[in-house]
């Protein structure tokens, strides 16, 4: 397995999962991806996805994601277990498990599907904002390493400038977001981008508290012919929290193409600690 | 395993899991809670969340509950297996699989965690609307069972009559439900209860198209104490519709208390026929 280096993208390098048995796959997980306690969320649940996506017997693709962190995830090597639990004419369904030392650190479901000409609509519409070259990209980051693996172009609800922040009326953040460097989309690409919104309690009460999601689940809406259209451009992503009550919150997500359509809906919920 | 008789709840009745063993138990599917194609989901959502508050492991309270509905359960026994993978200081992560013959029908995940009193805030706001008792109970059923286990009082979407109905602009449905028979809440009926919702396309439509869930997600926000104040009164209910595309889509749906709270968000994704 390559670390990452100028020639590999750093998406890519923690997506190249090296086979190990049937149903089997060997990840490492880097500093390139690190958040606060283990890796960022996002670029765990592309790895469990990928494992699927690299499975032999995968059918169709991505439809439905969940991802559960139940530990941390260690720096050094992980195994990923994906398997196929039942497939039938039109969707396939998918356990996963990641586990270091032969501890569960993380488990998921994904369901991939075959997809069909059929009647189709949109009913959430996309926030009218200013195109992505009109929003100045961030330059201040969070002190941990994953954020430089993306560009922020915050429209509403950056970081919280923690110094002078105060309880906000809403949790609200929206964004223009790509892979930094550019990378061509595809559904590990959204799925990890799914995750890219910090913890909306930081917003929302302008302060810092612990805070780490417990289960993320994204529902893919684009099949490859329309995130090989999205390209690099960066995409709108929008999050919003619903409760937040007795040491856990959820927020709600949505992922949209520079042209209007919406790629993927995203949910979670977040332990906080005080 | 009793079936449902006039002295036990219907809901108690599909909940009365008999335990087979190590992280095993059997359930019967009955005619009580039957769908077009095997059993409500919610009622499936709802035992697969049962067999973790049976299990003698088992610590905390609901937090997340994701079931991937693979395959039609057909009416008869079927065994759920419900496996704590990781317990931590405050979550415990759970995988279950639902079977028939050994082929698997249903997969999901939940994690339990302990509440602790910590910051609390709502974001989301409940809909201003009626109260329940100003708002009559609806008489019309569709031709499935499940439907006459609970009491639906639409205040906006009921059941769309197909002789004269149209593309609608939107998909949101508002209802007060409760369990019928009345039933205290508890975490399993708040699970199947978030299921309560017809397909959203086929009020989009206006017209029906065979459809199923193919994943649902749960986030629990409401504690047993919490569960217990609201005891058998209605819950408002809001669904609404994401996006409709190449046979599938996404609805986003709320749980209130009749005072005020988010006691849930769930998230599905749907097949669609055409």
């Amino acid at each position: 397995m390559k670390s990452n280096t100028t020639a590999v993208h750093p998406l890519d390098a923690a997506l190249a999962l090296e086979p190990r048995g049937e149903h089997r796959w060997q990840g490492l997980a880097g500093p390139d991806w690190a958040n606060m306690v283990g890796p960022f969320g996002g670029i765990t649940a592309a790895q469990l996805l990928q494992a699927c996506c690299l499975h032999p017997e995968r059918q169709g693709q991505a439809l439905a994601l969940t991802v559960n962190f139940a530990a941390g995830v260690a720096e050094g090597e992980f195994e990923v277990e994906a398997r196929p639990m039942r497939t039938t004419r039109s969707t396939q369904h998918w356990t996963m498990v990641l586990r270091q030392q032969g501890q569960v650190c993380t488990t998921g479901s994904a369901v991939f599907a075959t997809r069909r000409q059929t009647w189709s609509a949109p009913e959430l519409r996309m926030p009218a904002v200013p195109p992505a070259e009109a929003v100045a990209p961030e330059r201040r980051m969070p002190p941990v390493n994953w954020p430089s693996r993306y560009e922020f172009r915050f429209v509403e609800g950056g970081w919280p400038d923690y110094r002078d922040a105060s309880e906000q009326p809403d949790s609200r953040t929206v964004l223009w977001v790509r892979d930094e460097p550019p990378r061509a989309l595809d559904a590990p690409a959204l799925a990890a981008i799914a995750d890219v919104f910090y913890p909306r309690i930081f917003r929302r009460r302008g302060r810092f508290t612990p805070a780490g999601t417990i289960s993320l689940t994204t529902y893919f809406h684009a099949d490859e012919a329309a995130l090989a259209k999205q390209g690099s451009r960066p995409l709108l992503a929008v999050a919003t929290g619903r409760r937040f009550t007795l040491g856990f919150f959820d927020q709600s997500a949505e992922l949209w193409s520079d042209d209007g359509h919406l790629l993927a809906s995203s949910h979670q919920v977040v332990y906080f600690k005080d």
